[in-house]
């Protein structure tokens, strides 16, 4: 099979390199504005070929799109133009509802699979990709009554090589879910670096007193803005109202330490505890 | 050298076993209150001898306090009544300035050294103690001054055998920076496992969909109340000051996305990003 994927970086890069080593891609084209970074992907193997925008489509079964959220919805309904009935568009973006109804009534939107893998790194750039990504974890694949049985099957055969587990949902509640678990995520790691930043003058001391603790929460702190900017702009009501909750959840502590109620405090300490359960199944 | 160790938990059990390793321990007492943590211990191997509170402190030519931050400041004057003066005792609290208050007046204060070793992990109890710990990290020692130099010395040779690097505060800076670097990331992971618990009522769908970012920044959710609540309680000034603060730069998020003000969330973010440069100096 021949892919082509626009935006070379940490996913589309990662993607590249995990296909090219379960051999579900024989010949990879790199679509990218950034030459520089094409020139990277090219030295590292990860791409076989550069290309422009109209022969690189032409030229593949798949096409991966591997660009910022908004630049996605963008660029989905030009390549739906440029493709025929046998070949297969697939999208890696982080929010689905946007970039669904980009192409609702798109004559060819049912070559279109609208898939998320929920595997990333606070990296950033094809020198970030690596072929051990994605395994394990889960690839999100949207809206399915929407795609063609052939490229649903394409696409989900890539999840298999991904070794992701497929789940399937619509849009708007995938939208709401990573709202939750990986958007508010970025936001608190964010806020706590700007506190950190904001309290603690001293870098040097930063530096030296940084426990695993700290490495750990402010880990996704180190994220792109060119990659969250547009996902918080294309989720922000979902956002938001999580956003709101976690505002809420934090003056619970700030209440419980204030008037010194302890037993509240464990008992909100107690009650985060519960993710232990949840997340070592 | 001989050993106690009085809480034989992660922190207590993995300096054992570190210490061991090392060759820098010959012998080790266990004194817990928990007799199934201790009979985990000796069949680890991570002491060698149960003792009883008198026996182990009598024994021992350095005994570690290794419990919750508020026993702590109760058990060091017991200990210090026991002991001569060639024996030292250090702790390995979170919280500084409550422990250093509570033998200010001991006639054998000097013997004493505060120390603070900037590792953990999310986990508890002497099963979860591990030989892969403390290195290149920072070990903190507090208030130097007021220990004896031969005392100073023992503990500075405990801290090279943990692989740390060693920095001297006194105990009021410790428990500033430590708020700012250390307790409120645990809050902040806290209080998103409660938002997304609270939100998100599939737990299943967590458990599907959490990504590595989303384990990483809640990992601390999982750390235990009888550790945590006792050092918030301690350091209560310092961390509703940090909280404060980190409430604040949330509501910065959450203005910028309500008012649509692209270029403000990504200043945020561009700002956040700088913790990369000084994390990863």
């Amino acid at each position: 099979m021949k892919i082509s994927i626009i935006g070379v970086g940490l996913i589309g890069g990662s993607l590249a390199l995990k296909l090219k080593q379960k051999k579900a891609a024989e010949y990879i084209y790199g679509i990218d504005n950034n030459s520089e970074n094409l020139k990277d992907a090219l030295s590292l193997n990860i791409i076989d070929e550069k290309a422009d925008f109209k022969t690189g489509i032409e030229a593949a079964d798949l096409i991966i799109i591997a660009v910022p959220v908004d630049s996605a919805k963008n660029i989905l309904p030009e390549v739906l133009d440029l493709i025929n009935d046998r070949q297969t568009v697939m999208d890696v973006g982080s929010t689905k509802s946007g970039i669904g109804k980009s192409v609702e009534n798109h004559p060819k939107r049912s070559r279109f699979v609208a898939f998320h893998p929920m595997w990333g790194t606070e990296n950033h750039g094809a020198k970030s990709a690596t072929a051990e990504s994605f395994a394990h974890k889960a690839g999100v694949i949207c809206d399915r009554e929407k795609s063609s049985p052939d490229a649903l099957e394409l696409v989900e055969n890539i999840v298999k090589n991904l070794e992701m587990h497929p789940i399937y949902m619509n849009a708007e509640d995938h939208d709401v879910h990573t709202a939750y678990i990986s958007h508010i995520s970025h936001i608190t790691s964010y806020a706590l670096a700007n506190t950190v930043l904001e309290k603690e003058k001293e870098e040097e001391t930063i530096f030296q007193l940084a426990s695993s603790g700290f490495s750990s929460t402010v880990r996704l702190a180190k994220s792109h803005p060119e990659m969250w900017v547009p996902i918080f702009k294309q989720n922000k009501e979902n956002v938001l109202d999580v956003l709101n909750e976690h505002i809420f959840q934090l003056k619970k502590f700030k209440s419980a330490l204030e008037k010194e109620n302890f037993e509240f405090l464990e008992e909100l300490i107690v009650n985060a505890n519960k993710i232990r359960g949840i997340l070592d199944k």
